[in-house]
């Protein structure tokens, strides 16, 4: 790795100490117009979504707290490394001198390259050995730098929060990888699945988390100006949206009208999931909700119907349930945004603001809303056939005899990787 | 709620497409002249603050976590899109069209009236329904905007943080609802209104992130520049003089000097409750410790001796202390803030800085410092009177008997409104 | 101390009410020039690591949790008061009116020495009484203001992120006060230094914000412009690399390959405090990434075996092991920094941007990379001498009998210090 970067990587002209030289060029009149200014708060938003959001969210099993929150650190300081190399051949290759050039916007990318990962991972929690996932990361790494090419530059889709790009893939990659590492006789096993008291406290800190940063995550890579600040409005919005259809949906279908603790933690993210495409679009503060309304009620569905029919008929064991939270809302968000797209018009956005937003500049002049549309519905098709295709090799590779993977028994157990922690369980 | 914004609620020109063209027309040279970057990283800090802060500091009883930080989830989640539609009929209806322009602003404003909600959910924790909150939270924004708009507007009063507007307010608006839902025979209920070693520590999450980001509540609209470079160290200096004292008279005030972490967890914000009006004024930095200092003393005194006071002789049951933490500190604040005002002159701000500290603009040139300080004042009996007739309506609305509150043995406990975790209890 | 605020502390030009006027004086053209909306994101994360990051790091230990993250919070609070007078009596007196003016810059600098201290507190955890603690913080910052004015502005060594200034001095001050209250018979008592399984997931909210947030510790008083973003980044990097060594060495030092939380939650860190001088210099990417890797593995060796080395041979008994994740990465990153600097190059850096990034202004314009090099290695002797010496000293003052620290048998004992904390123990 250490190689790799001294071959290729360089700072980009912003982050390098030739940045006096670089304003005097262009003509920049202040050191704020650097675009660290512009991005590094929703950088560092993003940042606690994949370490604490993530990394918590998974803490919710009673006996697998350091497996998910540890695990989870692992693979997304070894993803991003990875990810800066293979984004950076395919997005910030400097063709005068064949290096990469980085700066906050390769990292923001960084970080969102390997959160196609960690969804991935929520599939697997608890059933899979850390050399397995470290492998899962790699392949999943590149296979996200090669659909991300194609998606945004081949295709020149628009999807600054990654509905497709990486809750659709991350979310079909793992669970098509989960398939094929069924364990049939996972349930007659000493059962360690479930949660306790405290350790759904702890989820609750990723929950939330993740629930407060997700409109930077939607804004972080958004245009300057006013893309930004609308991602960030939008996401506010349909993330408020989708946690009253949680609570009501969850209480509703309950005997007695009881809340379900793993709804609260998950079906209240939908609303960001699916506003990853159309955020930074003029979709309207009541389409937002429309988007975090809908989503929070097939989320919820999702966890009450489709999870135990997946496991019981499809042989797919969801351990975080992301087919509810991270797949079918993505679908849904890559559907909202082609149909926003496609309905775009200079009336609303503006001359100006139309070619901006979908970046209509270069070769790309001629191309009008509907267009971009049936682009943006391809661009869903591709997320889906690099999650599926992707998935079921890396799935094969997986089940190789001599990654270590844990017997039934050991499933959902810290004991099988960590030190100690059998000793002191007993007496909490 | 999606029609009513489908009728009203439009972006603002910062985030609008058309943010392009307002640049041409206003000579606005770069996008970093968009509010965005001003008010963005203080948004975040507040959002964290009302969800994970407010959240948190009310997992502390014992078998209620989760109904803290679940139902503070569901009330913030709810009051924001409600607040959003309310506080824009009253501040940001375009009189052009009759509709209302969201940006940022807006939306840091809608957290803040949600934050005043919160407040009066302490004095209630685990002692209603989540649908008696619900009400709670409807009637409490509707008064929270007309009171803000009076106080703001028709008074133009400076309120930056909220001591009159949304601690004194809300805490008011609590305190009136306990005293009218009053449960005689709660103490003699099997008793779950504890915390265990652990619930207290998730609880000083909460208190930490909002002493953190205290400095960003109070500085998140101030003026642009001086005025929110200003407002965030005043109540740094201001929190940090809090802790101080409450850890002295805390150990003071007990047998061998031991200390309580209720006062740790709540009175050491004080100070931050206090800044709400002063914090952009030209205090200056002795006059922030010496109001820590003193809002350190009057909390934890509070908790010491005037809670049990209360729920003694005036039955008024606050489970977690807001008197203690928002009314007097709230009380204290405006007065600070009143006080500020009145003795404000030209040789301290400088003309300039005099009338932007103030906005002694348009119709308001001719408002003198002295006369400032008397509608600050008249601010505060505003925020007074709507807090104790509003809790007053609000409170004999949740007396009716069809709101299914939780009778007085089920108080305090997570098992009424949540599934399984009576389940998990005894293995912990 | 608000005496002492009140003769000697203002507001400096951007954070008073004339900063208006210091606009037109100064051809400023617009708010967002104000140094705050340059550092105050920087600085809200750094107050986040200072606070919710090292006290939870502490809250480790089974039964000393309160302690960890109260007394963490009480001598923050103290210490930055005190941090703001004796800085600014050494670097921001003003010699028009000798006043001190602070902005935002200011209190980042408080937070930074406060760290020192709290570093120091890692050493000591569970074995000293708060008042104690008092007397260790008003000397440490004493002793940190003087070293730092003679590192930063005698000698004009570059040091952003505090590898010398903080983390060296801290930790010698630590180790050496540790030696000196050295506690012969600690291990024939009963023993309660171990942890939990919550106390340990608990334990990783602290690692985690440390961790996300340490490239805006090194980058928040960096240049603006590209000298924040180059050592974001290069922070970033290291602290990436850090945490894939870290897993690997934990992994293959134990037994059957098991995992250790405490390598987990310490040494990931270490590449972060190694970047503390180099962060803003062209260290290169690979170069970032190189001192993450030796960290992680300097690190985890230091706890495998060198803190059971010191506590058997050399008496110094290390609650936290902070000499493995400060003291040694420290002077590792010190010794890095003055080589990076002292093989700086105009070719590399461009003239102006040298001239930028190492201040070769003024009385400094004559000095030359490799000259600065040595400067650099000349403020590491400081840092040791000033750790060690006033260690020694403050440590013989908290020898006398009067301070009240707890018997062998209370260490690490929240008991001693909390109320009520026994009594809910036994149910948990």
């Amino acid at each position: 790795m250490i190689i790799l970067f001294g071959l290729f990587v360089r700072y980009d002209e912003e982050s390098d100490a030739h940045w006096s030289e670089h304003k005097h060029e262009n003509n920049i009149t202040s050191d704020i117009e650097n675009d660290f200014y512009y991005r590094y708060p929703s950088f560092q938003d993003v940042h606690v979504m994949i370490f604490v959001g993530f990394g918590f969210l998974m803490t919710f099993l009673k006996r697998y707290s350091f497996g998910g929150v540890g695990f989870n650190f692992l693979i997304a300081a070894f993803g991003l490394q990875w990810a800066l190399l293979m984004q950076g051949w395919f997005h910030s290759l400097d063709p005068a001198d064949g290096q990469i050039k980085i700066g906050i916007e390769n990292i923001i990318n960084a970080d969102f390259c390997v959160a196609g990962c960690l969804i991935a991972y929520g599939a697997l929690l608890g059933k899979v050995s850390p050399v397995q996932l470290m492998v899962l990361t790699l392949f999943g790494i590149t296979l996200f730098a090669v659909e991300e090419y194609i998606i945004l530059h081949v295709l020149h889709v628009r999807d600054a929060g990654g509905s497709m790009v990486i809750h659709t893939f991350g979310a079909y990659y793992g669970l098509t990888i989960s398939w094929i590492l069924y364990r049939p006789k996972l349930n007659q096993s000493k059962n360690l699945s479930g949660s306790v008291y405290h350790s759904d406290v702890f989820a609750m800190i990723g929950t939330l988390f993740l629930w407060m940063f997700w409109p930077s995550f939607n804004s972080a890579i958004a245009d300057h100006g006013d893309g930004q600040h609308r991602a960030a409005i939008n996401t506010y919005l349909a993330l408020a949206a989708s946690v009253i259809t949680t609570f009501a949906i969850s209480s509703l279908s309950a005997k007695r009208g009881k809340l379900d603790m793993v709804h609260i933690q998950n079906a209240t993210l939908a609303g960001g999931v699916a506003m990853g495409t159309a955020a930074e679009f003029m979709i309207t503060t009541y389409g937002s909700l429309i988007v975090g309304f809908c989503c929070g009620i097939i989320s919820t569905f999702g966890y009450l119907v489709i999870t135990p029919f997946m496991e019981k008929y499809m042989k797919i064991q969801d351990t975080c349930g992301i087919h509810n939270l991270h797949a079918m809302p993505g679908v849904f968000g890559a559907v909202v945004g082609a149909i926003t797209a496609a309905t775009a018009s200079e009336s609303v956005y503006g001359h100006e603001g139309l070619v901006n937003t979908f970046d209509f500049k270069g070769e790309y002049a001629e191309r009008t809303p509907a267009m971009q549309g049936g682009f943006q519905a391809a661009g869903l098709c591709v997320a889906l056939a690099f999650g599926i295709v992707g998935g079921a090799i890396v799935g094969f590779i997986l089940r190789l005899p001599f990654w270590g993977d844990p017997s039934d028994d050991n499933c959902f157990d810290d004991e099988v990787y960590w030190e100690k922690c059998s000793l002191v369980f007993p007496s909490i």
